[in-house]
């Protein structure tokens, strides 16, 4: 007896850099793992049926790199360089931020994701436990690391950090992995990184930062350390441990190599790198290396929304351009990389990212039947390029329904969005009188 | 006494640059046009009254360069170079299409924009009867003009467009403007041109074409007639009309000075042009030098949706990363770009894009309550870089309501799918046996 079937569901199966079609299939689900996937299975084999005719069915989405709760800063700093929207906005806003806030901006940014088909996040940011609490209500899977900077009080905390991941490894009925959150070798200094490096080695831990976001940030990286920020990383010792990096935007041809050879996990997330005019990940050539590169959103101050297929339409369309060629990230690598290859970047390969038997039953059904999306020619084209988050109807995350037919089934909207209100009317007051630490421009 | 009463309204008014909030005003329409706006105007005084509480108004999106059509075609040439694009997918495809295909491809794209927002498009091209009936029936607005091509009936085609200008102009109630559609300077020879030049000024008509959309066009222009394509446009008097140039993607700096001088209006087509790795059209430094740009979905085929948010969101990020600078087309400026501006580039000034006492009632509704949307620090970063399409709630075209609470009110949408589904069908099928012109490549 399965627990849950999905029966007509016309099915993306991504296979390499392609993607095949299986029309009108159907998908069983057992003990949260997709148990079989048929042409016809009958329903009399299920406890519940859920029919998806008429409707996509894809893996669930992967949002590689966020800090949800900064939901809560959406639209504060709009049209400015990052040093005025980290010295300007988001620190003093940030310094501000209770660790319930980011209880309640997490659920709003989960109920955001859930809602676009995202299904798994990595998620770097502070007041963690709450994050792992607003993770576990919502019924998401993720991939959490506590960040922290260097400064008076780095050496507790990095041991905060240990300790989040220890407290929460495993946790969620699995749904939960940790890792530990370094900000970034511009904000963490090379002793601390060297020591966040033995710690991770000693508790089996991977790393999760941001790296060569900028130009700026390599040229001070090697006025300061005579080398990059990636070899100044590599260097400490941190690439030997399983390591997820953000934006990367300005590796050097030096840096690629030593990226490649390491394995690091890279994370592009192209409309915050667009929009903020930082640069933007070298994802094709990166992968023409080997390297793992998945998608992510960054915050919701930057993005402005958790989207992540937005995001790989951006990054495809930005590739062509970019190369000027139109045959650059085909459409099932393209929606790959926010699926198989994000998986892949969390160390969640073999677990989600993909519709086959054994893997978690992480699914998402999409609606095609709205005039924007017809006729269908060619199935993937019309999710990558056609459709919008809000197409998104049913939302499956190992094995058990956390939307059906746009109704969030785990989350109490109405008192998230009312919560968040609240708390974002208080936060642009606060900011006014707030002295905080300056983003490093030389 | 009004005809309709929009209260409650968060309005978002365009003020030069930037845009001004005014939150919760009532909006009040007469004989199709907008009779007031104000804090609060008594629901008393009108037949019939629109409660917009929790939603952003804003003037319709207008869609600057459209082959609506192409709907017909979504998804059916991906990852191609342009060459083969024509050649191999759209041309033998277009051959192969009825006047009967034009109406039902023109009425799924027009439900596809009201659903999305936009109240009036710049339509180009072939069975324009057809499409100006799909235009009447659906209640937009739209400047419309017959394409055509050099080749043995190329005086025929001509006539048929000064023809279709002539009969349509001004019609559905003022809705309907009309233009010449020469397809291209690489379609269509020097003397077609000038021959149009000579027709559109004997009848008071604009011309609407395709401009220096890929450097290759540009070569050749340059290898054939010693000119770029905008020069020899010039040459040929074409420019003594209000013109309409679309993508124009690639022009020299003396191109842009005879752009400028001319006052033509450009349309960039965003989407299309990365997708399609043709090159974008460079708006930032069009409007430095005084020109008028809009924005254009181009066709289904190609972008692959009639999305005016999106194109607004990505010509904004992709100048901002361009230019390596975040200060660039802000947000009030990107939003100009889709409805103000559009307008102007249509010939519309005045009458349509923005909100405004006097204008013609185009107006949209957007609701702000999703947990993707909230909180709303920043209206205008909302509409931008958060909402999408399916977003849209409420669409007034001329004082009619189009679209409430997303039921479609002059289109009968599952009709109209079903009609597409069946003609899509049989496309793909006629494609294989077509011989058609190929797109020149030297
Ligand atoms: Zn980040
Ligand atoms: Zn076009």
């Amino acid at each position: 007896m399965y627990d849950l079937l999905v029966i007509n569901a016309d099915i993306l199966q991504i296979e390499g850099p392609s993607a095949s079609f299986l029309p009108r299939h159907a998908l069983a689900i057992t003990d949260g793992r997709i148990a079989a996937i048929a042409p016809t299975i009958s329903p009399g084999l299920a406890r519940e049926v859920l029919d998806a005719q008429g409707k996509l069915a894809i893996p669930g989405l992967i949002n590689a790199h966020a800090h949800t709760a900064m939901s809560l800063l959406r639209g504060v700093a709009e049209d400015v360089a990052v040093e005025s929207w980290f010295n300007d906005y988001i620190w003093p806003m940030e310094m501000n931020l209770s660790a319930e806030d980011v209880y309640w901006g997490s659920l709003l940014g989960f109920a955001e994701m859930i809602e676009a088909g995202v299904t798994c996040v990595a998620d770097h940011y502070f007041a963690m436990d709450e994050v792992a609490r607003a993770v576990d209500v919502a019924g998401m899977r993720a991939y959490l690391a506590q960040v922290f900077f260097s400064g008076p009080q780095e050496n507790d905390q990095l041991a905060t950090s240990v300790a989040f991941a220890e407290r929460w490894q495993g946790s969620a009925a699995g749904r939960i992995t940790t890792g530990l959150g370094p900000h970034s070798p511009y904000t963490c200094t090379p002793s601390l990184l060297q020591r966040t490096a033995e710690v991770a080695r000693q508790h089996g831990l991977g790393v999760h930062l941001h790296l060569a976001e900028t130009a700026d940030q390599v040229a001070q990286s090697l006025a300061h350390h005579g080398k990059t920020p990636v070899a100044l990383v590599r260097d400490v010792g941190l690439f030997e441990v399983p390591t997820l990096a953000a934006h990367l935007a300005h590796p050097t041809q030096e840096d690629l190599a030593i990226l490649a050879a390491a394995d690091v996990r890279v994370v592009s997330t192209p409309k915050t790198e667009l929009k903020m005019a930082l640069g933007v990940t070298p994802v094709v050539q990166m992968r023409q290396l080997g390297l793992t590169v998945g998608l992510g959103s960054d915050g919701a101050a930057s993005n402005n929304s958790y989207d992540l297929l937005e995001a790989a339409r951006l990054i495809a369309l930005l590739e062509k351009h970019t190369r000027r060629d139109a045959h650059i990230l085909p459409l099932g690598e393209a929606l790959a990389l926010a699926t198989r290859e994000g998986a892949r970047a969390l160390g969640l390969a073999g677990v989600t990212g993909e519709l086959r038997v054994g893997y978690q039953a992480d699914v998402v059904l999409i609606g095609h039947d709205a005039p924007h999306l017809q006729p269908m020619h060619n199935p993937v084209a019309t999710l990558l390029y056609s459709a919008r988050a809000t197409d998104v109807d049913t939302v499956i995350v190992a094995g058990r329904i956390l939307m059906q037919g746009r109704q969030l089934l785990t989350i109490d909207r109405q008192r998230v969005i009312d919560e968040v209100r609240q708390r974002a009317g208080h936060m642009v007051i606060r900011r006014a009188n707030t002295q905080v630490a300056r983003y490093p421009t030389e």
